[in-house]
């Protein structure tokens, strides 16, 4: 049995006052693997960490997966006690999980416009059970973007070896270069240089690139008009309005830009649509890539992977990646509130 | 200075007769790398492997390429000596680079329908100058395929971890969905299976996949819905028509599929676009990944690299993927040569 007596539940205004703002980690749906990853990423966290971290979500939840994972303690503080999970079976999704999930979430959206969390790490969602529940967004992304007023947010993963933001997200392919705009690229360029600057701690200048969107970046036309029309201005113009910042000349080779940015020739990439970050980014980052949402007030990081309903349960859930999203929240935030006090900011 | 005495001049037809068919090397734009890379391929190639090769091109720009190389002595035989390319200057493209390298390749392509050449290795041309040059062909792989008279032909990427066919090639992104039909992919994946069982000994039952077009394949229609329109279809009839295959059930994720089959799930992939192969190829098997052109009489190769004329003469060329077209080439004749004696096919 695993020992969760020392997981506190809280009001989240009652968060001692010396860790004013926590890191809220949501359990994402109880019928996924949700609370499996964030047991274990809270059991191999360092202990200094989890007195900053507040779970939203329910700590009988909790220790379910606690115990399918093996480990043995959890210490640290929980919100949201005592919500509708307790019917919930793990792999088995239901209305009951699809409204704690939504529930969980809301309340720690909640606690980061109070000020009481900076930073949020939440676990996977289903979209399909979620908006039975009455969510009514294709994502979390689209969700917190609306809830904190954001104008632009870009979906970026992080890892070792590629930081990627994303010009379009969830579309189908056919209709991604009519969705690609100079205004869009260029915000997400901004986005992703001011990250790399101030959350991920690269040397001055820092240096980004931007992908192209056809097969030899168009081939001066011949293969597509894009990167004429729209991708060169775009890139132009961060060039222009990024001081101190190295934006590589023109719209990138796509299959040789992510070897380029792994042998460390960019600090970052602006990729034009889903697979084109998301292939090299499984490839060689795999599951120690972090999604980010860039252009919100706070940090925001989730692991890269779904419930997995197949696994919930099982304790054979890979949970790496939740592991990095929480330890990347943390050196985020960490790194912005150093940045704040730093005279040239 | 190279000594290139033993590298003999002969016509195709005076190929002795117990090497009756051959590997033919075109020697691609005289202006740029190609003499540097096929210099340094054919020094280092087996000498035994020697023997069955014959250069189209002519023996001067060959050596001129091989001192660049800092290669000393080259064997084997050359064709087409004498031809117009005298006047070419390395890293300067010219109307007489253009002609060369055209001729050179009409020479090899006349050579294998004459039955004399069994295997074409191709180093880059220049799709602009041999353009000019009454060249007819947006590259290699069309005027081949029109030559042989080939109803359907594959560009495939066969490297050390990946092998991958392309079932749309130089296209927009924009136009790739349109261009998708359940007969073109049936067909790719059929060349597929056969070469990997033919040409790369694959063990029986081969297995392969086909990988979706949109973000997670489409999500069931939600993010696009040629996977379940066309590419679906297309998996169950190569399953259908395939006997002893084993294809991998549905459209695969495409940002799971390429790590999957790296990590030997599968022995090859149909892939929908350029890129969506050229990222993950170049990502994992860079400078070893050689262009194989499937559904031709004779196995065709090339590098997976153009003139680069910012780099010809020298000397800087990275020869490996010439070096390694050289050796698959080689390869796959020997397994087709044995193959049609086995009593299975």
């Amino acid at each position: 049995m695993t020992d969760v007596r020392d997981f506190r539940n809280v009001q989240v205004d009652e968060v001692e006052v010396r860790y004013a703002r926590m890191i809220g980690v949501t359990l994402g749906d109880p019928a996924g693997i949700g609370p499996e990853v964030t047991a274990w990423a809270l059991a191999h966290a360092r202990r200094e960490l989890l007195q900053h971290v507040i779970v939203f979500g329910d700590s009988a939840i909790l220790a379910r997966g606690a115990a399918a994972m093996g480990v043995s303690e959890l210490l640290g503080q929980v919100a949201c006690e005592g919500d509708a999970a307790w019917g919930v079976v793990a792999g088995i999704p239901s209305e009951a999980a699809g409204a704690a999930q939504v529930s969980w979430l809301e309340a720690a959206v909640a606690a980061a416009r109070a000020g009481r969390v900076d930073a949020l790490v939440t676990a996977p969602i289903s979209k399909t059970w979620a908006r039975r529940a009455g969510f009514a967004f294709p994502g979390h992304t689209e969700l917190l973007a609306q809830r904190f007023g954001a104008r632009e947010v870009a979906m970026t993963f992080v890892g070792p070896r590629l930081v990627v933001a994303l010009a379009t997200v969830h579309l189908p392919l056919a209709q991604v270069a009519g969705a690609l705009s100079i205004e869009r690229i260029v915000a997400v360029g901004e986005l992703l240089a001011a990250s790399l600057a101030r959350d991920l701690a690269r040397k001055p200048p820092v240096r980004i690139g931007v992908v192209g969107l056809n097969p030899h970046a168009g081939e001066g036309g011949m293969l597509g008009g894009e990167e004429i029309a729209v991708i060169a201005p775009a890139v132009a113009e961060l060039a222009r309005r990024l001081d101190g910042v190295a934006v590589m000349s023109g719209p990138l080779v796509p299959d040789a830009a992510f070897r380029m940015a792994a042998d460390g020739g960019v600090d970052g990439l602006v990729a034009m649509y889903h697979d084109q970050a998301l292939i090299p980014v499984k490839l060689l980052d795999f599951e120690e890539a972090v999604n980010v949402t860039l252009g919100l007030p706070i940090v925001r990081t989730s692991p890269d992977h779904g419930t997995a309903y197949d696994l919930a349960g099982s304790g054979r859930a890979r949970p790496a990646s939740m592991a990095a999203a929480l330890a990347l929240a943390a050196r985020m935030r960490a790194a912005r509130a150093a940045g704040a006090d730093a005279p040239w900011r």
